[in-house]
């Protein structure tokens, strides 16, 4: 084993979710473990914090506060979507940041992340390898989008699957409580994959979720959606649930939401008020049915309710990101933590294991055809049992005057060096 | 005291809310405790299932599913927005309630809602009284509005001001994580009283919260509004929140949603893209700050987040609708179920007492005007001592699965006589 000595870097990317935080916390915690990790840095705002030299000294926060991160949803350092060029074409980012990590002797480096931030990742660990820097470098997956490949799920997804599931459950409730014909039709999010919006279907199984559930997976035809609400409305008593996902496309490839929102005139502020496809197929029911419609949608809610988080993504996440940490010290680099499922005897556990960040970065795993059954508005057994052990445990911040205590960073910038 | 013997009925009416069903197991349970309460009826859709003779025996039901309903919420017997007319203009309605309470020898008559609910409640009484029928009837308080008069607050209300107050620390964490200018609008619901969307100031309190709160109770100016918004992001690095009741309206008493939706053009279908006041203040914001903004509606979760209810709530509504069938066997008749708060040595508690069911019908409860601060845009330190106790604890469903196992009723219509 070689040892190496530095300090460690750690960087936020992309949307948050519950369980990020989590991650850092796993990387923090583990990082203090290592005698040859010198400082713990943590970025502001991802790469960007560290093209500007603006990074907190993790060791400087009280061990207590850390460990709130578990249950702090959204990014506690700051995240960015900031898009690296490719080295041979601007060289500018990369060597500000190898300056950067000479400066400060960085020479463990965790990002955490979804695609675009392992796309990041795997640049900046090409260039320092190339560049003969020695720093090891790990991706971090996260994403509630949960389009990852190789990797069985992300970190993220189960909480946001926790989210959108019970409380599809509780708008069911809702939903059906007046005897009037009602369409209720709830827009969730997930631009090329449905797995998000798949997880409705954990309470439709459960016997209060969406009659018709709709992912990008499967080209969108609105006439089919009629006929589909029509045939529900017919053999339900006149009430109907639909769960969508915000990017359900045409045959064609268009997003149904640019389709519909094409006619869209402008208001007072001369702005489209778009209000996503949910709202675009609400009004569209309201008009061919003339029955009371409701478009909902999750918008922020499902990646940022950890009040709902589940445990085993909370638990999971903590200890990808300690994973990385172990692997780095242990001499591996340029490899993201991946998720590897175990069943036996019907109980589930997650093994973890280290892949290529590259892999990772250029992959987009969308949810398998074969498990979008009844003619493309519900997903299968095999799904929900996919799912099932991922949203399982409760797992939430303490309350403090029965609201969350979630962790205050002090947030100390290093010192410019 | 007046032995009265018979069947009792009870029904569910107006919007639902977390806790409805909490009260309907207190009725439900302390009903089946007195000898004098013969048969138990559970009205389908509040009045409606009565003029309808639909209502169910819930003596059919298991009593475990029963005391499931303390964590299920919406309306399990199905709700109704059903406005009797006054008597002396038409009589109908009365003289079948009459016919179908005699006909099932309905003794007792409890009814759960909101202001709309208790003048249904108060008319139905006045008429049994002239009618010389002998009916105890009780009114049980329901609203996520808190806008009944006299009562210190209502069933419903504690468990949407947890949500809307924890959802609110989520967003913010979330809404700033990038390091670029934001505005995000979160609409709230609350036509004439802005209780509910004042709650969000117990986030703002806890420094994760809105920074600028608008209520109905106040006129809104959109010119104020802003230079509101401007001032916070001159002072704040270009991030505002801001927290909206759906029912803001100008000095002439006009909705803010509809003077600025005057204006908006019909979509593909036909229809206004309304999206509520908070969209169209997010979309004016764009306009005049050229920055990200975001709009985001709690819509239906709001009322029906059962998972985050909060115990006092849950525990006081179940009270709520044991005490009305004490206060009726024991003679009382043409009254409400109110609150009564007690504080000492700082600890709250809650005494329940009768008052007139005439008076919470026609009755509005709006925040006191000493409450609201800061130019109208934040509440008082007095308004967060009275809101705390109210969002106290934590009482949901027992976890299936990971989802809420919410109460499965058998639903047996009671035999037609």
């Amino acid at each position: 084993m070689n040892k190496l000595v530095g300090a460690c870097m750690f960087g936020q990317s992309g949307g948050p979710t519950s369980v990020i935080n989590s991650s850092a916390a796993g990387v923090f915690i583990e990082a203090m473990k290592h005698d040859c990790i010198t400082e713990i840095y943590g970025a502001a705002h991802g790469i960007r914090g560290i093209l500007e030299e603006e990074f907190y000294d993790i060791r400087k926060e009280d061990t207590k506060e850390l460990m709130l991160l578990k249950n702090t949803p959204s990014s506690a350092l700051g995240s960015v979507r900031y898009k690296l060029k490719a080295a041979n074409v601007d060289e500018t980012d990369y060597k500000r940041l190898l300056e950067v990590f000479k400066k400060y002797n960085i020479r463990y480096f965790f990002y955490n992340g979804g695609n675009d931030s392992m796309d990041t990742c795997n640049k900046v660990s090409k260039y320092l390898q190339k560049s003969g820097y020695e720093c090891r470098v790990m991706g971090v997956p996260k994403t509630i989008d949960n389009d990852l490949d190789v990797t069985d799920h992300c970190p993220g997804y189960g909480s946001a699957a926790k989210y959108v599931s019970t409380t599809m459950m509780e708008l069911k409730l809702d939903a059906n409580v007046y005897d009037t014909p009602m369409i209720t039709v709830v827009e969730i999010m997930g631009r090329h994959a449905g797995w998000l919006t798949a997880a409705s279907a954990l309470a439709s199984y459960k016997g209060l979720g969406p009659d018709l559930i709709y992912l990008p997976e499967v080209a969108f035809d609105t006439d089919k959606f009629i006929k589909d609400v029509d045939k529900v409305m017919k053999s339900n008593g006149g009430k109907c649930m639909v769960a969508v996902s915000e990017g359900i496309s045409d045959a064609d490839g268009t997003l149904i939401a640019e389709k519909l929102g094409t006619n869209l005139a402008k208001d007072s502020f001369g702005h489209a008020q778009l209000g996503g496809v949910g709202a675009m197929l609400s009004n569209m029911c309201k008009d061919k049915f003339g029955c009371k419609t409701r478009a909902i949608e999750f918008s922020l809610m499902q990646r940022c309710g950890a009040h709902l988080a589940s445990k085993t993504d909370v638990e999971e996440a903590f200890k990808a990101g300690a994973t990385a940490v172990k692997y780095a010290v242990r001499g591996t680099t340029d490899k993201m933590v991946y998720f590897k499922r175990e069943m036996k005897n019907g109980k589930y556990s997650c093994k973890m294991g280290v892949m290529s960040v590259a892999k990772a970065a250029n992959t987009e795993k969308k949810v398998p055809m074969e498990w979008i059954v009844n003619d493309g508005t519900m997903l299968s057994k095999e799904y929900v049992d996919y799912a099932m052990p991922l949203i399982q445990g409760d797992c939430k911040a303490p309350l403090e005057d029965g609201l969350p205590r979630f962790a205050r960073l002090n947030k100390v910038l290093a010192g410019k060096k």
